[in-house]
């Protein structure tokens, strides 16, 4: 009789672990067409790089910073092609007029709480000029991020010190935590933990060979719906659903990478598709929301010297009729990495003892089962 | 062994019927949790209208005109405040600058294809020129957007006249049809036969009370997800499939009317949204598709007079932070216009012996039930 | 007695000689710093054709077709680069949104009357399908800008025909006529005969060596102010000089080429400083103006191919930091242009009888006198 | 002989009296046909305040703070219709975003360098935190505009504390120094000493009876044209007099203030306009320059409260027909306001010992008479 207990817990265990936080693949889940990258993350992008510093501090302190690093090279004399797309500004970005005018970035990208933003462009202040060979730079276009975590964060205590955001840019690494980690450690989507999500798509080399990676930031709200199963519909939570004017509102930055050599018109393009993966997992970009996508390519032989040499730019770039694929990469790795936010957060608890639940699991999984998503 | 055989033959018949072209209510799905208007259809918004001339000639000929009428008076005395979102601008939408600046439309809106966007315009002014108290009128905005109807149709023989416009709009009803009519005559969605297609949303008093209609020309491509079901993949024909440049290009034109009072400002917002719609059917606004969103309010109070009387409009317009229903609305109506258009659209042969098939029921309908969409 | 008054006569003749109308540079007025090219016209860009129908026909037709060829190839099989700005959208520019989302033009561009911008979309649409080698074409975007001449043409008459539109294309040529000509015969500018100008700036080699040319078709109001001599005030003409709601309104269609290779972005924004030089003369951009810019590069490399064949496109392309030249030779060029087409309409009588005066010169001379504009 | 020299020295004394800053109106300038308001000021404008911290200290030190406030009141809690037109976008204006999406301003609007725009946003966070009745704001829309006065600043040292920003904002007043102060007092416009400037328009009560004001940060380069006389050429200093890629650069901030009851459709439109007034002096908007215009309505029922108490807003706004003389208003006060930050400026030394001339009045008013500017 004890064995057959045993057993039995044992097989509980089993099962829990199978429930544990995950990235969806690993749990059968595969939205789109097209395959990732080996690591199924932004930094499947050659070049590019990830660093989060988290703050959980003492029962209020649940924020942190998330920083994208386009190259491993002095960013400032080495811009990359970039484009912004709103797709509802209630937000922060800074950075963005500068980058639409003249179609480059110049700093590390940073991700943050709504209340940091100044921190966060200060700490890239700081690192731009105090880069070697920047010695004669007095402007700076500091990219910054952010959605609000004020919720579970004591926000207004702007705790993000510009420590925090240069320890984010030296840490950076291929190797991208998701869930609970930097800019996400705070953040709510769906109603569940949201946070930091990666993932990427591979082009076959007929469609182009390129690389797609895309990193978010989740913090919105909607209509869950994972892989098309109507997720919040069945859990009976998603916005409105209680006919009143409650908050769907959040925010959502997503940051789309690519080794395609795309020109900044292109690259805007490509961004404005982040927004229909987002509109996949049940998002709707709510009056609140300041949902932006900050899109840029690495690819170097399009890089923007910050002193130049010759009088006319050398570029190459994709043209507008090989872009169809580029595009449903992007709305691909978004949708995944959007999920992957969320599969990956754990409950939280944080300022005033709010506490905000993991996506349940224990639900979810039958629910994507009942739906077909994952194969039984 | 007749009379069985006669019995199969009566069984094939009634699953025909039921596997027949129908509106996706009718048969079980119901995508997003808001309730559609009772015709569900953007003629649930007070005083649309909307008409069609279908032109299906010989072999050749398989084009037409959808007219959109957002209200039963002389449109470019009592204009309505309009605005204009470009998914992706790969098109000939004609009157979408004047509409930003100004903030309205002052005809009614035509939907044709792309070789005879002039012919619209021609038509609109004329009939606008020609209204009785419009005599002293020396500028009309014509809008009229159009898809590209040139795989189904003779397109470069331009068969669309003036009075094929003149009568859609004479012809303009609140009973719309749907599939094969109009402007989606000879249109083509994620490789199967498109069409127009409508729907709507009640919003609860508690929200608003606000309806949302909108109408659909369906002419795109992408990876058909049918409320989540992945109706693409399965039936293993979506775009880049053979991992080669096909063409999933197209395009969408989608029209949103509400009796919301909204400024210019918040029918951008609203039109922004009709997007994220368009992207839960999978669609991935290719490069060559001319996906905009053409939205206005018919509210009467904010209409905008030709000639004003006093110094200063009065309007009573919704505050940003009640929008968010709104879109979640025009999100899921456009959704469901998609789907519509789709659904009722039927299989079409035409220029040079060409044919598209209509979405085989007998196929996605089984599909549909193992994914949980259509309840057993 | 008798010879003494024939000497008056005389002198009187040769003066009146003297103020006939002429180029601004023939009367020593020269706008800005940079050297115009030789023909100081938009023809100076290598490549670039004008071509003019001016339709004057009985009391009531005073209206016309300005055509611009940015090369002398098949335009829709040689693409050139291109951007549009919106100084104020009241207007029907046709083609702009797929300017903006594939950054090129593949037609001639058209100016034309307001109630006839349909009519030069119809004659690019036909003059393209019908052009060798475009046989396959089914999908073209056409440029098509207006002003309305509704004062002094019977613009509800639409006298326009598609003809007159290919023959303004067909006779274009690097010799520019100004004034009275193409779209310019009924136009109205600062309350004078207005029409169609041109102008243009070499940049030295040290500055890029590149040539920009201006075309503009002036129908536009505000407070005349010729090279920063106040014409209007002196002449007690100008915009709301009665202090009453009178109307300012009009509209500038204003033409940009270079032969300087530039990508899109950049494009744009040497679009956006042609309204500087609008401003320059006095324009205010009323409410009433569709004030557009359209913009194109001529450079040969950067044409994008109707077929790509290859999966990159190479592109050279002037760098951000060597734009600033471009945008003052964008400036004076469109300030030039505005003064010679209106140094070179003559009066003009019209439909319903109404007559619109060419610029006083016998007035205007001695006011650029005085304020030193042409120094004696 | 004793006697003669001092008359002399008299006659220069009054002379270089005479030759003294002074604002362009006191010396019998007067651009536009408009008339100014009693103060000339953005501060005509009901309720608009305006303060300055002014830093300059030891030998490097010459920058400050510029602070605008739309109100007297709580702005988070009355927020106040806005828009915001890029002209160029070489710059790091905060806040756009969220405007042109909700288009509205909720804290005051800061001027200072580019290098301290994120203390700008840290201090209006802080001061918008600690104003009664914001104990529970989490999210604030900083808007913190810059010019970059790194050639007598010693900019990479951010020497402007939150502290600072604070005092400007503490310190506002209708009444407004100009030139060497606050946001100006290191800035170079023309190649001489620029700073801040500022104007207005009354319009007649015919004409709607709105007042707008214009405060400007001048720090760009171009051909200088004072009310149309050829000031820089005469001076022989304008951008690329020696034919070499000089910097043309730097940026101008323009701050648009009405009580015109305005949308933010018509505010940004009025925005727009202000860069007509820019290109009137000779400013080019070079590549470098960051030439924003951020305008604003005090209209009090117009305002937007933190608490929607009802499901609609009532508004009365100015029809788009009656907008061109609030153009033309925005125009001439621009202008005017960039000419009196020129005037007022006086010449400054600072990093590197560094100087940058005042305008030399001794040399300007005589040209300015030649060119009949000055009546004499």
């Amino acid at each position: 009789m004890k064995h057959f207990v045993a057993l039995l817990f044992c097989i509980f265990l089993l099962n829990s672990n199978a429930f544990s936080q995950q990235r969806i693949r690993d749990l059968g889940i595969e939205p789109g067409v097209l395959p990732p990258g080996p690591k199924n993350s932004i930094t499947d992008v050659d070049g590019v790089k990830v660093g989060h510093t988290s703050l959980i501090k003492g029962d209020s302190v649940r924020t942190g910073v998330t920083a994208i690093l386009p190259h491993e090279g002095n960013i400032f004399k080495q811009k990359v092609p970039a484009a912004v797309f709103v797709g509802n500004g209630f937000g922060k970005l800074a950075g963005s007029t500068q980058i639409e005018e003249l179609g480059n970035i110049e700093t590390p990208i940073i991700l943050t709480n709504t209340l940091n933003v100044a921190t966060g462009m200060n700490a890239l202040i700081k690192y731009t000029l105090n880069q070697k060979g920047n010695e004669d730079v007095r402007s700076v276009n500091a990219v910054v991020g952010e959605t609000n975590d004020g919720y579970l964060n004591d926000i207004r205590g702007q705790h993000v010190k510009i420590e925090d955001v240069i320890s984010a840019i030296e840490n950076a690494d291929t190797e991208v935590e998701e869930g609970n980690v930097g800019a996400g450690t705070g953040t709510i989507c769906f109603g569940f933990k949201g946070g930091i999500g990666t993932s990427s798509r591979n082009l076959p080399e007929s469609l182009g060979g390129y690389t797609v990676g895309v990193l978010v930031q989740t913090n919105f709200g909607g209509n869950l719906q994972i892989d098309g199963a109507p997720v919040g519909e069945v859990l009976d939570q998603f916005s409105f659903r209680d006919r009143i004017m409650d908050s769907a509102d959040g925010s959502c930055m997503i940051v789309v990478a690519t080794d395609a050599p795309l020109d900044t018109r292109n690259l805007k393009r490509m961004a404005k598709r982040a927004i229909l993966g987002l509109a996949k997992t049940g998002g709707i970009a709510s009056n609140g929301s300041g949902d932006y996508v900050i899109a840029f390519s690495t690819s170097e032989e399009n890089r923007v010297p910050y002193k130049i040499e010759s009088d006319l730019l050398e570029k190459k770039v994709v043209p507008n009729d090989l872009m169809s694929p580029i595009f449903m990469a992007a709305i691909e790795a978004t949708e995944e990495a959007i999920f992957n936010s969320l599969f990956i957060a754990e409950t939280m608890t944080g300022f005033k003892g709010r506490s905000i639940k993991a996506l349940p699991m224990e639900k979810v999984i039958p629910i994507l089962k009942k739906y077909n998503v994952i194969k039984e």
